[in-house]
């Protein structure tokens, strides 16, 4: 079976062939921790986890680069005249840019592991390469495609353009149209050269908070330069894949695509991969006009979007439900049915793991349909990781599994093989390449409180039937302080947590 | 009340006095992530996050700067000629000490986490700075108290020991006696002009992976240098605490004070506080010799030097009951006794917070010794940060407090404000200055699955003594397919996970 991935720069799928035999080279675009992470930005590293979870599965060595944006653009009153007295005594009192990227990449490790996406190989920061940023700047500088005017350095599109005629393939636009499109802007760019040029080291001002040494001033990096050095440094001058969200397309990816060829002249990535936008109720998330919500409003229900709490199991779930070039909408009757479909695959996967035979072999219809079901599991994913299909597949054969479980389908019918086949495609999918664990219903990882819970939803309903009332009084009492609340229901019981 | 801190440069009891009122600038020896965290490191961390803690709880704004080592000495077979065919073919198999980095840092994080110690404000990383670095090695060499050989710079003890008196100072040892005790060493480093001297910039051979540009040579810094780099950049040039393990004194703190007061002319710390270490069973922890745990083996009980798993509470209330200056031994039997102390603290803690009264004001004897108890809490965490002898305060309250809960004191004896200020002093100590929360048998931060399991085994006890054998039985197989086992003592029924 061979894996096709779609080629955001060609607009094809390919076969995909590594440049090393055996080894995959990622870079994915992480986030900018000056703030809390997006819903939507979630999407793209569940995405990109389920890529580098597919890759491992299919016997791949991987090396999964995400970086961390920590070069922000905050600004202070940073007296850069010197130490004296009055910026020494400031100094704890001011605000520190890496005290805010402590609190905001600590959050974001957290909400990663919430979603149970794996960690990266490395997890590169910008600021642990600035010297590889000034040393790329040189090497574009040197090669002719960038200048300098007053300190900080432009890249120079035309130039760029004119010896290599990459600028604009990946997005899909004309540098020519482009020129002349942005040219309103020049008033506020009146060091470019260009209007397409973008800076990349920047002289900083002197309320800039974060600056280096460089040969052309004090300053920073541009925001496109980091991703250039970091995908190269870890991965080699090309590398296999590059993902990133959608909204990177342009300009972010076209000028590092750029940035890597006018340094070393060859592209950086083989295959550039595209995660395509979370919205919501049809529309665009957006604060400002409230079509909008976080991770943690998701999480306890707090909303007026949802009308219950959803866990991060339910969510990713979700999120495999479609397709990662699609767009996806969170509405909370899609939420629901998530929440069934999680729900509906995890008991499967606890029923093949019941399932067992002495039969030693045999050839029946059911064991040869059993069979072409596993196969396809991984057609759907070789095709350019479609989760969605997959989870198709999935389900059909978990209509079986439940069948062979209940009954309706003799047991007779499956040998040994198949069974262990039907565990193992389970375990390979649910766990290793969708990261889907168990999780009781206050979102902790593991079944246990569920099944002890269930436990005592049973003794109640029994104690309830033969009018024990102090038992049935003990146990409503003794939830209570646990701070748990029954729901009787026509499904049942259920619980929750306050 | 006011704080006295033991200083280990004066070796004296100083009363505290922050440089900038209301603001506290602490700098602590992170760990080197090229391997599992240690231990007697956790210790070391949890001490200082106990002190970070108290400042908070007096009501300082503390920035609480703890750094990663990620500068490593990893060797490998780089072909540093440059990029052909064979070493780009390379790239992705040769090892990466950033992927070695990004494994250490998680697991490391991931333990502070369990024991429930705070994220310090900032967490810079070595890599994060080494601008910042040949900087100070610049500022050192245009001082005078450098000199380069090869390509490598070395800081040189015995000039700046003539024009500053601190070298050894911190370690109580004599700058001469230095010289001639390392006199043998001369043949290993005949670069350095004297023995004492150390390299604050090290020229890079051929194997050694990390790497970087500087006026000397492509190298790296030497180790002791980020520490003096790192704790000034976020702090200011002198700052109020430094911290560390007592094993970092020499030559790692004195080697610190040297290159500060080399750059700036300032000693970098007002206050050196030292963390004693972690023995095990009477001697010091070694690997070789067998006498060694990992918190992994004390966390599932799989070690011959433990007779059961202890959980991260448990571990570190233990840790709480040493002052941070004394050595701790570990030994399963003062794990044990810790399990109970832990436990017993838990109890009246969830006692406290159920005492309530009518009276609006009293005047009695109980009143009055349980306000000088709550003051005198207070004044042993004062006294240095001595958390056991605070421990041994909320003890003798707890005794009260329990005592009021079963009746055998009355509650007339208190008032609603005694009654707040033992709920307020259990809350500050127990939970935000100690950093102990509730959890359950299997070790998980929170106390549900605890809750309901004492529901079901109250069920159990009640249905056993009325001969109701199929809740017995349902609730013996349900906690199987859980995996939980119960276990019948003297001292009640007991669960835990298998």
């Amino acid at each position: 079976m061979s894996l096709n991935i779609y080629n955001s720069l060609t607009r094809t799928k390919e076969a995909f062939k590594p440049i090393h035999e055996g080894w995959v080279g990622m870079y994915v675009c992480g986030p900018t921790v000056y703030s809390d992470v997006h819903i939507g930005n979630i999407r793209t590293f569940v995405n990109f986890d389920v890529v580098y979870r597919y890759l491992l599965a299919k016997g791949y060595k991987v090396r999964y680069v995400r970086n961390i944006t920590d070069v922000g653009h905050l600004e202070g009153d940073l007296d850069i005249g010197g130490e004296d007295k009055i910026s020494k005594k400031a100094r704890l009192e001011k605000l520190e840019p890496m005290e805010i990227v402590q609190r905001y990449s600590n959050g974001f490790q957290h909400k990663m592991e919430m979603f149970n996406t794996l960690p990266p190989s490395i997890e590169p920061r910008a600021t642990q390469h600035i010297i590889e940023q000034i040393e790329m700047v040189q090497e574009i500088l040197d090669n002719g495609y960038a200048y300098e005017v007053n300190g900080s350095v432009y890249f120079d599109t035309k130039k760029f353009s004119e010896a290599h005629n990459v600028y604009g393939k990946l997005s899909g636009r004309k540098i020519e149209e482009l020129l002349s499109e942005t040219r309103d802007d020049l008033k506020k760019q009146d060091e470019k050269r260009n209007p397409t040029d973008f800076a990349i080291w920047i002289k900083a001002d002197p309320t800039h908070l974060m600056r280096w040494p460089s040969p052309w001033s004090i300053g920073f990096p541009g925001w496109h330069l980091e991703c250039s050095v970091m995908s190269t440094k870890y991965l080699g001058q090309t590398f296999d894949i590059h993902g990133g969200g959608t909204d990177l397309k342009f300009p972010h990816h076209e000028n590092e695509i750029a940035q890597n060829m006018g340094a070393c002249g060859c592209a950086p990535a083989k295959i550039w991969m595209h995660a395509n936008m979370l919205l919501m109720n049809g529309r665009k998330m957006s604060k400002s006009d409230g079509n909008h919500i976080t991770p943690d409003q998701l999480f306890t229900g707090d909303s007026p979007h949802i009308s219950k709490a959803y866990t991060p199991m339910i969510l990713r779930f979700f999120m495999l439900q479609a397709h990662y070039r699609s767009t996806l909408d969170l509405t909370d009757q899609a939420l629901q049915a998530a929440e069934k479909g999680y729900k509906r695959l995890m008991e499967a996967y606890e029923n093949v793991n019941q399932l067992s035979t002495n039969q030693r072999r045999v050839e029946t219809d059911l064991k040869k349909e059993i069979t072409e079901g596993i196969a396809a599991v991984w057609e759907e994913m070789d095709d350019d990781f479609n989760a969605p299909k997959t989870l198709a597949r999935l389900f059909e054969l978990a209509t079986r599994i439940n069948a062979l479980k209940d009954g309706h389908l003799p047991m007779a019918d499956v040998d040994q093989e198949t069974v262990g086949m039907l565990q193992e495609v389970f375990k390979k999918f649910v766990e290793e390449v969708f990261g889907l664990r168990q999780e009781d219903a206050a979102g902790a990882a593991d079944d246990t409180l569920d099944r002890v819970m269930q436990l005592v939803i049973d003794i109640r309903a029994q104690a309830r039937a033969n009018k024990d009332w102090p038992t049935s009084d003990l146990i409503r009492d003794q939830l209570a302080e646990a701070h748990i609340q029954l729901k009787d229901g026509k499904e049942g019981t259920s619980w929750s947590k306050s």
